[in-house]
């Protein structure tokens, strides 16, 4: 690409396109032209870019003629189908779905921790699991000086994680619980407000959710450990914005508190928030709308030798989702 | 006691005291007289008691004469204070703090668990805490099967756990929210509206807080278990009421999936809910005000050999609190 690229976002109208778009500007991705796509539905609908209104085109297999770079959100199904033709078309995809991550021949990247990949690409990159990419912003340079054997971890996710409508069905709700009224369930099967779901995508036959498994299968790709094992649950909040992640690791070689921090203070991309005694420590709330993550809690895991607890909390429309994309997008152009 | 003892709450007004009410007069615990005990500022007030209104007076070193079991909820102070003046006057108390919980001779009971503990106490036998109790409801059966060597466990802790100043918190700050106002505190550190908090009573040198630690060694000596290890993270987050908890349990013997739900379907006090192509796992919302606790996405655990995950949701001011104390309370009567 001699001169600055020409970007598409597919499925501008959502949770993570809106965020694309405005990480495309927050940035200064050099962007020559930018081209809004979702489904006929949303056609003609403006979104802000550069103080700029751009109106929204509807995906086509003709979408991709002339498009350098095009970030994908709009769902697995989508990216299965369109992804292709935008390769073919000659086009790089960013996909942000799973429909890719795991396919050998595109690569998964976080690039704080394995930018190089972007390299061997296809046509197709694949944006990695939300959850996935907030733990292992604090799991990987932890991995670098203690080689990490496996972890157990619970998940706190926030609603926007499963899209735009799933925040309008909690503030919903809440007004509904507020007023008094019966509770109405679109999005999820059991009401969000004041409750937690211990359920997060589809279920396997195995008991674990899709999204429980992410973290192991998405995890070895990312960090070029196929023995990485991880034990997660997975579970919705009543929280907008933000997933917050609880985990145990176990490493092989001997870990401190001290040497942790030191090690996840230089981490790129990563906040070290950990002053217990001043109640520091990492809130979705306030990591909302940032792109560091924020790791905290960090201590001695009382269960295993070598193990080491820690709490990381990060913006899943950012760093796990849009950020990422964007910084992928960066890699490509470097 | 030859006739119907005389029973008083200690902390009548609060959170788990209204609820020790309701359980003696739901189970038809045999009160020949109730008693009911608190700080000046509530004197006067009347709660429902078995059709008519039991008027509080005021807790005093006096306050315990001719009473014959005492059920504590007013917090740890009063506990340390009060519990030895109501045992020197010949009354047996039953207190939910942990003030006592892990004085050698001072009973610590699950009456499922350890009913016969009961027997060997010296006026005071203490509740435990609530995520321990409810977690052990669901792993003390599975020890009994497979021998658990430790767990890994993150809990998802109801805002009345704190009591009832922190449901007024809660409902505060989801109307303030809601209708754009400034959020205020005065329970919490930080907003807990829409927000998840990685931090339940204090900190302890070692990063862990005292909530955290409780698993551990009140699990060691409910299950008379002194080498169980138990890794904890615990989270506060916008419920209202019953607890969550997310475990992955290593064990020392072989364990399935259907031996593990074989033996929880026999555990007193405790229904498996699990059917996850039905969508159907244990919820906060659906547990509260339920005696039983609730246990559900059970499955083996892909991080450890002999390991099994499973989530368990129990109301924390009945299991958790009030009712276990009552049931106490009926051992004591038997």
């Amino acid at each position: 690409m001699n001169q600055k690229p020409h970007v598409a976002i597919v499925g501008a109208t959502g949770a993570v396109g809106v965020e694309m778009i405005k990480t495309l500007e927050k940035r200064n991705f050099p962007v020559g032209k930018l081209t809004l796509l979702a489904s006929a539905r949303s056609v003609g609908k403006k979104m802000p870019f550069r103080g700029q209104d751009i109106a929204v085109t509807e995906l086509t297999k003709d979408s991709f003629k002339g498009i350098d770079i095009a970030l994908f959100s709009a769902g697995g199904g989508i990216s299965k189908e369109f992804a292709p033709i935008a390769a073919a078309a000659g086009c790089v995809v960013v996909d942000n779905s799973s429909a890719f991550r795991m396919d050998e021949s595109v690569p998964l990247v976080v690039p704080e921790i394995n930018a190089s990949d972007v390299k061997r690409h296809k046509g197709i990159i694949a944006n990695p699991n939300c959850t996935t990419a907030i733990t292992l912003m604090a799991l990987y340079p932890l991995h670098q000086a203690f080689s990490v054997k496996r972890i157990f971890a619970s998940s706190y996710q926030a609603v926007s994680g499963t899209g735009a409508k799933a925040i309008e069905e909690l503030e919903r709700q809440v007004n509904q619980v507020v007023s008094g009224q019966t509770v109405t369930k679109e999005v999820y099967p059991h009401q969000i407000a004041f409750n937690v779901l211990p359920h997060v995508d589809s279920f396997l036959d195995s008991g674990y959710t899709k999204e429980e498994m992410k973290m192991e299968n998405e995890g070895r790709k990312i960090m070029h450990h196929p023995a990485f094992r991880a034990s997660v649950t997975c579970v919705r909040v009543p929280v907008y914005r933000a997933h917050s992640v609880a985990v145990s690791a176990e490493f092989d070689r001997p870990v401190t508190v001290e040497a942790a921090r030191a090690v996840l203070r230089k981490a790129p991309g990563l906040d070290v928030v950990d002053a217990p005694e001043k109640k520091e420590y990492p809130l979705p709330l306030y990591a909302a709308e940032t792109y560091n993550c924020q790791v905290g809690r960090i201590r001695m895991d009382c269960a295993m030798d070598n193990g080491l607890c820690f709490w990381v909390v990060g913006d899943q429309l950012l760093k796990g989702a849009a950020l990422n994309a964007v910084q992928i997008a960066e890699v490509l152009l470097k």
